[in-house]
């Protein structure tokens, strides 16, 4: 069997396809790698799960699946938008499409440092960078998801004491001028929430934080809204979209919402 | 402690914005629901999983998250697109806002008979419902998941014998101008894959698919073809989504296309 | 292809296996399935995820993977630990086995009355019924995971105001002597906590969970030992496990906890 | 507030409980991390989640939480099973207590080369280690999980031409005497699936692997049966745990079979 050669058997993929109807997307989901994603201390190990697809004209029957992992697998240097944008282009060429869009999700950490004690530790986010070649135009998205704390504002302020609190996802996906690292778009997010998180807290940090969210509350719309001014502010961000959800402590689901924008008016 | 009137409670969230940012979307996420979908022989028993939200002005500082609760626990009537429609419209006059979106998703069962002996088996599905009003225009999609059968032309092509396949996923959001019934639509996507499946199969059931997914062999562009063909032709449909996902038996990722339409040219 | 007869079919499971290796558990996974639940107020609607398995001896090559499927879809009555052991029996009957096991994961209702303003609402948990025969002796296992909120007690104490809290689920899996109802369970594991979770609450509501779970503080550790104490002192309780996981507002990560007793002394 | 001495906050843990009921874990669970784990080819970057518990005496009120998450920091050598000991003996002594539990799961990867062609790829599988401390008795647990593909001997059997075939999931949960490496582990269950699994295939790997799979058709008792014949004929396999689920391709929920064996007879 081992005698059989590729170029003998028949390329099905190849042939003319009649039904007259192109495809937007086509290709790989869910290909798991590892990869280096750029941090500010240089390339950082990580495990990804990546999208790969191309747009196939209407006459063409099929694309070539093994090329795309092929290309993943190229080992590509440390990931950001730059990469991806690189990524993309010899995508669309290997694969010969005119449009394209590739997803790359991971884990991300931080060393912070505890707020009182100094206490080193490894903060842990998810970071998602997409790029999409679309009717001539390349946009890259570079995204972070940053766990913080989030206080209610009305149960602190109708309460004798106390205030319910609980933990909260802010998602920051951004089109961005030049570059602006992860651990920059993280800290948008973390200075927004009524407090930031950390991996390791000795008492002295826990009463710190545990003031600090009592003294910021803010609602899921304030965490928007203080996420969607710094955004505005920031000459590097051409376009956002910000995503809060607070995984409520007094429900069984969560509060939840969102701010869009594209600061050149498309 | 239960002789505190609600009414002398501070109202946070109603006080006035200052920072001059409108909010897009505001509510609830993951709020799980006991429900009935419509099908075609009547109200079907579920549990749902539902987001509600809607828009808030620049100068509104929160909305009110008890009332999306409370209106979805108003137990609307089965869920169809007609009743996502008045359950939106409700919603914006409860909240009183311009624009909202509803989201509801949940397990839908079709009652099936084996092909060869006749058997009879429940088949589940996933269905999801989305409303949306924005920029005063309403649009309602029903979206179905229909788990199915494909195997692969080339695998068959280039084998003495034999044919990798797999259970693949077709989804198929549509806005639907008038009705289709939840079954109607996932016989589309059912129709368009190398095989259906069944609950239950007997063994001359499953000689028949088993031979019946070898006659009919599709790559997953052709999976997302036949679909977006059969889309084409119902005059019911104004605009589609259909994406396919083969969890490859051969690989351990997915083989994924998508082909996206609106007839009405937007 | 619809006359073949199913029954001159090869049946390549009965065959007789040469191994001589005899199998723990061979059935069917991730049945999803219509089903009810018992609660109290009668049968409850619910959607369920199945697992059923039974031993296969060394010499029988394989078990009969379309009876499980037929034996769920026969409708049991309303799910509870005595239908559990009936079906187990069917089972074992039905694939002609000496040992097996049944898992039914479902959503679970209870509609509840806020603190204050006495609003109602129903408040969703996960349930889970587990049964095994194994060496002779059958196990019926009841499981309710009900979400909390859990304020931390060193927060509290170091804290000049505020206290961290959280989310909550606390997971008591035990083996009743007669009958608990599903509702009971869920009580021992809300009264454990700091404050139980309502899915409506109005301002006065929110006054009240916030100063009452101000006024519980709990460590992962106490809510553990507070559900095992009322498990110890219910006599209908023979044994049980209960876990409880915090998921953390200052951390990115979760607290958790289990304690496990058999009461009969195994 | 950076003034604020640890050590003159109250220590709320250190209290002693008056309940008198012991807990069998207590920890941190979720703890995402970035780790290297031993494959033949030396340590391997990967990203793990981690669980970590001890027991506290009944006295004794609370845990150190932030302990583990500094034990888990201080980057252990890379995982494998003596790893995974000497961790668990650091922990116990860390937190002064005389059982434990400790599971580090990750992705794992490993260059395979394609059948035919010898196209190098990665191919990404899942691993778990688990220690425990018990009673006095401390067990280390490697687990992998590999994906395969199954293929139904009843089809092939009974059809004409082709024959059902699937991705599977072979999980191989052992106890070892000394070391085995996670490659020979992998080996061990890919070996017994009907074919194994590459990323990267070339048309005539793709005729290769389609004709292997029919060629070794397997239930999913066949592969359980076939992954215990060699745990049992291996000496370094002190006990095991083998769990094969096919993810049906014609159906819409898996095939499941399990078996157990402790060769040293308890």
């Amino acid at each position: 069997m081992q005698t059989i050669s590729s170029t003998s058997l028949p390329d099905v993929q190849n042939l003319v396809d009649g039904r007259n109807i192109p495809i937007d997307r086509v290709g790989v989901r869910g290909v798991t790698v590892p990869m280096t994603v750029l941090s500010c201390n240089g390339p950082q190990p990580t495990v990804a799960e990546v999208t790969m697809c191309v747009s196939l004209p209407a006459d063409r029957k099929g694309t070539h699946m093994s090329r795309f992992v092929a290309l993943i697998a190229d080992n590509p240097p440390a990931l950001d938008c730059a990469a991806m944008r690189s990524l993309l282009d010899r995508m669309l060429e290997m694969l010969d499409a005119d449009e394209g869009y590739i997803e790359i999700r991971c884990p991300f950490f931080v060393t912070k440092t505890s707020p009182v004690s100094h206490l080193k530790s490894l903060m842990n986010y998810r970071v998602c960078f997409k790029a999409e070649k679309k009717a001539g135009t390349t946009r890259v998205m570079q995204e972070i998801t940053a766990p913080v704390t989030s206080l209610c504002p009305c149960s602190r302020e109708i309460s004798n004491y106390g205030a319910h609190n609980q933990r909260s996802h802010i998602t920051i996906c951004a089109e961005i001028d030049g570059h602006m690292s992860l651990e920059e778009q993280i800290r948008i997010a973390e200075t927004s929430a009524s407090c930031e998180l950390w991996s390791r807290l000795k008492r002295n940090d826990e009463k710190f934080v545990t003031e600090y969210a009592y003294d910021h509350p803010k609602f899921v719309e304030d965490i928007v809204r203080d996420t969607a001014r710094q955004l505005n502010d920031e000459p590097r961000v051409l376009a956002y979209r910000v995503d809060a959800e607070n995984f409520e402590s007094i429900h069984n689901h969560s509060a939840y919402a969102r701010i869009e924008r594209d600061k050149r008016g498309c």
